[in-house]
């Protein structure tokens, strides 16, 4: 499965494609390094090390930066563009040009300061989280928007901040493309919902009612990526406040944590967590450091988590496969069926206040509620101190409740205490998820794998037809590789108009 | 308590001193992230992320290496040669300068090379440890004796390699003082551990022969560092194959690591990291970053360790304090008496076999053995593959005790999958230990107040006297200043004469 490793055969390659690989290598050490000392800041450090922390990743984000814009890479880049190479190699210079390009016009004191102000806004997010305290945050929240915009006038100045940021998280993917998926799911996810809601019939909920310990849901989270096929040589499970995957293919560790009423939540976000790993762990260990060697956007990377949690963790297969286990955990669920545990981890719930919770209709209405209002403060157009307010009516709007606390509202996630513009990711991940999914389904017979707990052959799917490429191709080209058509809501819709047509019974579905 | 901080007040201070500044910040980010990156490793890191690991810190060594030998830094530092400095400026320069002039003709190219050997070194002695392989060790230490060798020759052309090797942990601190202070020590150390074995009498072992649950310890090493005073909000205690403490003044952790037949082990080992840990901490915040917020040689680190360990955990004081504490932990232990718990904690072992449990008086025939084998190696005189039999046969000569496992002998530390001439530190420790041991008895009660329980006190007179000078005085002149007098023997020698001498019941002592 390893790809021919042409990268690495650099014999006949020009001199400058030499040095900007090595280049490449330290600048990817530099990032694997800010990125690790991220998770350790997430799950391990004492609160009274941030001032220190907060230094040592300005200072590592600058050096990375210098490394990235130094006018030698722009010599080696010119040399380059009219040099013989290989198709890796051409996609090795393609996207290390992108990336200098991008950052060429950037001061390093801005950089510094934006990873400095990251680092910072980071705690001060988690205090003013834990205090449902949105003041708190503001100043640092607004700070860090104008650094953003800053950086984005100087990658392209005139030009709309917003889409300037966006292109950080989804190269090649134009805003305008996943514009118009957004209006499609709206126009199909809408009366879907509705329609669910006017019916009135809920589905059982088998797993609430009772207090779950957090050890036992802990060694139930470590028992799935297990069974997975999660190796505990490359990677571990920890708890955080906000679940997340940090890391590259030698070492990709994951988080989630606990909700004592409701252990379905802990899993689908551990099982979550495990597809971001697998995605990183599936990338050629060769190819460290090179490009092709790291994962191509947000939109792909949750595609992978996306598969994992809703297209396996929530199908009837993995249910029949699972379920024993469960019960081994968790004996007073012994008399719970299939059909209701598969009822159960599917019931859609429009009421509820949290992103990372919600299921999979009411999640995208979460996530154009975040778009429309990252890109109004980012534009300009929304003062940050009245962004609790907004949140607020639009939950009202789009899902008919409003939140109590801020905790519980707008911040809710950590994302804005690092960057903006970069939640349409999360949507592009699910529609892409459901591509990838009629996909492999023509390959592998899925449900009876999973139903036999063999994961194993889904994973070197997804590694041969996505991972392995790393950033061979550009977003678009590589979903036209993996499935054979350009990027589609039209599968996303057929799957849960399908599955939740037949769980709530609809007509028309 | 804290200096006037004039350092940071740089508004008259020439500009090559603030562009100094600004390096040695950078500098120091550099380390801490890849002290932080290393603690992660030893700690936390699945083992398959070796070789994305030590490329970081590979690379973060060459960029830290680059920071330091930039010709500008040349430049600003021969600027300073006339300028008018305050003393702390002065002392500022004066650091910047050793370290500059230490690495400027060492190819960056080395450093990255032995940072990455580091790396994959220590992986490779946790699996021979594991393993008890010697030969699986062997040529990565070689390896890494050559680079090292290769360093000093750069560093000091012509010059002996192991004392070049030598002024990295001990600068300042003359390698002859070093050594009578060792002689001093063997003519008074080995008869005292003579007559302990003719006299033949054995301590009470009270804390023997009960099975300790590791999780129990955990908890009672979590309670001593609390007791302490050591603050969870800017340290934490985890375990480690090898106790150790990593961080700054706003970060410093702490492992400690079990062993089931013996609590006293683990117990004193977190009490030893919590005094490296207090150090760490009682360095200026606001000094973080320049030398004066930097600890200043392994010797004065462990000075620190030992006084907590030995001056404070191990005297009768802490015993009336501590062992009600210990007995809630370990029903079983309810009729032990204070006299007991401490005759056990100082019972003299001649054949242990593993320093990090020795006890007072042997220990530094350990330190003397490993100092004689790495000198050896050092210099060329004697072959890696010989380490095992030479390392047995000296334990033979100066213990009367042969290890039937290298797991047990000379792979039992960690230090030479990273350093080599860094040994001397630990028993220069113990003198100076003894030595403000005998100076803050001058000034403090300790016994009364380590009777109570009051550890503030302590920490807040080694702060004053020792932490908040940072890098501001050479090795020597800190003890000057800390103690009255210059680095001596006769504290030590006093102190374990009379000590052991009481509880052996020794004529003469």
């Amino acid at each position: 499965m390893a790809t021919a490793d042409e990268t690495h055969d650099t014999a006949d390659a020009p001199d400058a494609y030499r040095d900007l690989l090595e280049r490449s290598e330290k600048l990817t050490d530099v990032r694997m390094a800010s990125m690790a000392l991220g998770w350790d800041q997430r799950v391990m450090m004492p609160e009274g090390g941030t001032p220190a922390r907060a230094g040592q990743l300005s200072t590592l984000s600058g050096l990375g930066h210098e490394l990235l814009v130094d006018d030698e890479v722009g010599e080696w880049l010119a040399e380059l563009d009219s040099a013989d190479l290989t198709d890796d190699q051409a996609a090795v210079v393609r996207e290390l040009r992108r990336e200098h390009d991008r950052s060429a016009e950037v001061p390093g004191v801005l950089v510094e300061e934006i990873a400095a102000h990251q680092a910072e806004t980071q705690q001060v997010w988690q205090e003013a989280k834990v205090e449902d305290d949105f003041d708190h945050f503001a100043p640092a929240l607004e700070e860090l928007i104008d650094l953003h915009r800053e950086r984005a006038a100087a990658i392209e100045p005139g030009a709309n901040p917003y889409r300037v940021l966006y292109e950080d998280s989804l190269p090649y993917l134009p805003l305008e493309t996943v514009e118009d998926i957004f209006d499609e799911l709206r126009e199909g996810l809408v009366p879907l919902i509705e329609e669910i809601e006017a019916d009135g019939r809920e589905l059982p909920s088998v797993f609430t009612g009772h207090t779950y310990d957090a050890d036992d849901q802990m060694a139930l989270s470590q028992e799935v990526v297990d069974l997975l096929g999660y190796p505990r040589e490359h990677g571990r499970l920890d708890t955080a406040p906000h679940p997340f995957m940090s890391g590259n293919q030698f070492d990709a560790r994951i988080t989630t944590r606990f909700r004592e009423d409701d252990p379905i939540d802990a899993l689908m976000a551990t099982i979550h967590e495990f597809g971001h790993a697998s995605y990183q762990l599936g990338l050629p260990k060769a190819e460290y450091g090179t490009p092709l060697g790291a994962s191509l956007s947000s939109g792909v990377h949750e595609s992978q988590s996306r598969f994992w949690e809703n297209h396996v963790g929530r199908t009837k297969a993995f249910w029949e496969f699972f379920l024993p286990t469960m019960k081994e955990h968790f004996p007073h669920l012994e008399d719970v069926t299939v059909d209701e545990a598969y009822a159960a981890v599917n019931r859609i719930y429009p009421g509820n206040l949290i992103r990372v919770e919600a299921d999979e209709l009411t999640y995208h209405l979460h996530i154009i509620l975040r778009c429309e209002i990252d890109r109004a403060f980012v534009e300009g157009d929304l003062p940050v101190e009245d962004v609790p307010e907004v949140w607020n009516e639009k939950m009202d709007d789009y899902l008919g409740v409003v939140p109590e606390t801020d905790t519980d509202g707008c911040l809710q996630d950590t994302h804005w205490s690092a960057s903006f513009a970069a939640f349409q990711g999360y949507t592009v991940g699910s529609v892409l998820a459901a591509q990838l999914d009629a996909t492999i389904r023509e390959d592998l017979d899925v449900d009876g794998l999973v139903r036999e707990g063999e994961f194993e052959p889904l994973w070197e799917w997804m590694t041969e037809h996505v991972h392995r490429h790393g950033q061979r191709y550009p977003t678009e080209e590589l979903i036209e590789v993996a499935t054979g058509e350009p990027l589609t809501a039209d599968y996303f819709l057929e799957y849960v108009e399908s599955k939740y047509g037949d769980l709530y019974g609809l007509s028309g579905y």
